[in-house]
């Protein structure tokens, strides 16, 4: 059957749990969107691409796939302490196939609803399936948390566990035929990250500089001490490794997709010494590990120990190009 | 030779005249890009897609896909009132192709440096080459030019002169060995659109509905009429048509162009009879052309003469699905 674009808009992008969020004065269906900051308010953005085949396998669930692309926008929120309140889709799918975009709709609502957001705009093209999702958040003035406030002497944390999500990732490129429930919770992490917005928002008064991991541990602290012109020593028997992560694969095998495999969407950052009991007093009840896993330092680059011993990545994983 | 992503985006997109706007307190470099409105000030935000094959010939100038892209967009704004200040981009790409990222930045840089836009952020992605522009405007609380606010009596207004674009996407598809200047005319009205910014932002007290032309006049007007819950009559013979379409085609032929074919980004607007001497003397220092077309009825449903003849659209020209 074939829709025309505001009946596909109408059908699938309008529901109630896509309409959630405040401020919007006019939502889609004029030339532009309306929408309204309170007082005191700065707005912060971020936009994110996934591609078919490229970000994720092109037999992927198209909820999954929402879900996802959605997840991975508002952890850049979550990094920067914002709260979401809007985003806008762009659209470029080879035709109009209705239960994929049922699903890929049901992916993007149930993010949405959660965390209170409207979808308030976006362009629907046809071509190449490929997503582009841009989140808005607020956030008040002055207390983003940026890249570039680290210091030497800062403690840096992680939360959650690294490494799940490129280990889902391969086994999403090479699904077994049968999945064990290792299998079942890695691919869950790959395709079901969970942005700690909560978290971002409750570290605004004790972290001196956030990143959100998604190119990989290594590459997202030398963004933190790059824009802070500051070096790190990692410990790195401290980073924080799932047990199915462990069941499937050697330690050192782990450890190496904890460094250097992406999209985890776990926070990275650093906390002065001075304020890391508040710290972690107040995020406890998110019920989400936090663990320390190296110090800042004056002397720049990054220096790794691994049960005492310095350790250096293999030379392939130093470095990815575009 | 192989860049990394932060090179390419070092090296294409961050130039002086991609950072020309206001309001910018963290630009592209960290996890999203932190934007101040100032007290009494809405947003506005619009988001266009463009796919190779799709919105512009495979062989396009790098150069004018980038001033195309953001000319539509930017044409968005236009048609709210409201003034450009930051974009994003989300920018998909086969290979890193040097010449062509230079030619596709400046032909952003162009428009961005003309209308003090800066760049804020975005996504570099492999794929399939789309390109996506999400436009950010500023704009008083209350005064953006809507869809919904004609109203029966109200003059209908078009600016510039239309179908011209539809042409020139006609010789960009299949083009002459030897350009004629009536030729490169109708080419530079397709790849280089004049985005009508100040005229919306002169129209903010005078306008009672307008909207950009993008999907030609008809189509584009119905928006208007449905969002207003009126009706129109229109007299095609008022219908602006450059004198490069009329060396080129039949008139009724050009007329149908202007009619169904669409991305003139010229703007359509109403205005009440009281409004429109006002609106005509401050709208003249622009040295547009403006013209009156037709009437906003009560009676819904858009009725057409020619000449003074009942005029309707060729059935197979009549609806256009996604």
């Amino acid at each position: 059957m074939a829709l025309s674009e505001f009946d596909l808009i109408h059908r699938f992008f309008q529901s109630e749990s896509l309409q959630c969020g405040q401020g919007v004065i006019l939502g889609i269906g004029d030339d532009c969107a309306l929408l309204n900051l309170r007082p005191g308010e700065q707005l912060a953005v971020s936009m994110d691409t996934m591609v078919s085949g490229v970000h994720f396998p092109v037999d992927a669930a198209a909820e999954d796939i929402g879900y996802r692309l959605l997840a991975a926008n508002l952890s850049d929120l979550a990094a920067m302490g914002a709260e979401p309140v809007w985003f806008t889709l762009a659209l470029t799918i080879p035709s109009v196939n209705e239960s994929w975009l049922e699903g890929f709709s049901r992916g993007l609502a149930q993010l949405a609803g959660e965390f209170h957001l409207s979808l308030v705009g976006g362009d629907t093209t046809r071509g190449p399936l490929t997503l582009t999702v841009q989140v808005h958040g607020r956030i008040p003035v002055g207390q983003a948390l940026r890249r570039d406030g680290a210091y030497a002497g800062d403690h840096i944390y992680v939360s959650g566990s690294l490494g799940d999500s490129a280990a889902g990732l391969a086994l999403a490129l090479n699904p077994p035929s049968l999945l064990s429930a290792t299998d079942s919770y890695l691919l869950e992490r790959f395709y079901r990250p969970t942005p700690r917005v909560e978290m971002g928002r409750l570290l605004r008064p004790y972290a001196s500089a956030v990143i959100d991991i998604s190119d990989g541990l290594l590459g997202d602290l030398q963004h933190i001490l790059q824009r802070s012109h500051m070096g790190a020593e990692l410990e790195l028997q401290h980073v924080p490794l799932s047990e199915p992560l462990l069941a499937t694969m050697p330690r050192q095998d782990a450890l190496l997709k904890a460094l250097t495999g992406g999209e985890d969407f776990e926070l990275c950052f650093t906390v002065n010494p001075a304020d890391e009991a508040n710290m972690l007093r107040e995020l406890q009840r998110l019920q989400v590990p936090l663990t320390r896993i190296g110090t800042i330092t004056h002397r720049t680059g990054l220096r790794m120990a691994l049960d005492g011993e310095e350790f250096s990545l293999p030379a392939h994983l130093g470095f990815q190009h575009f």
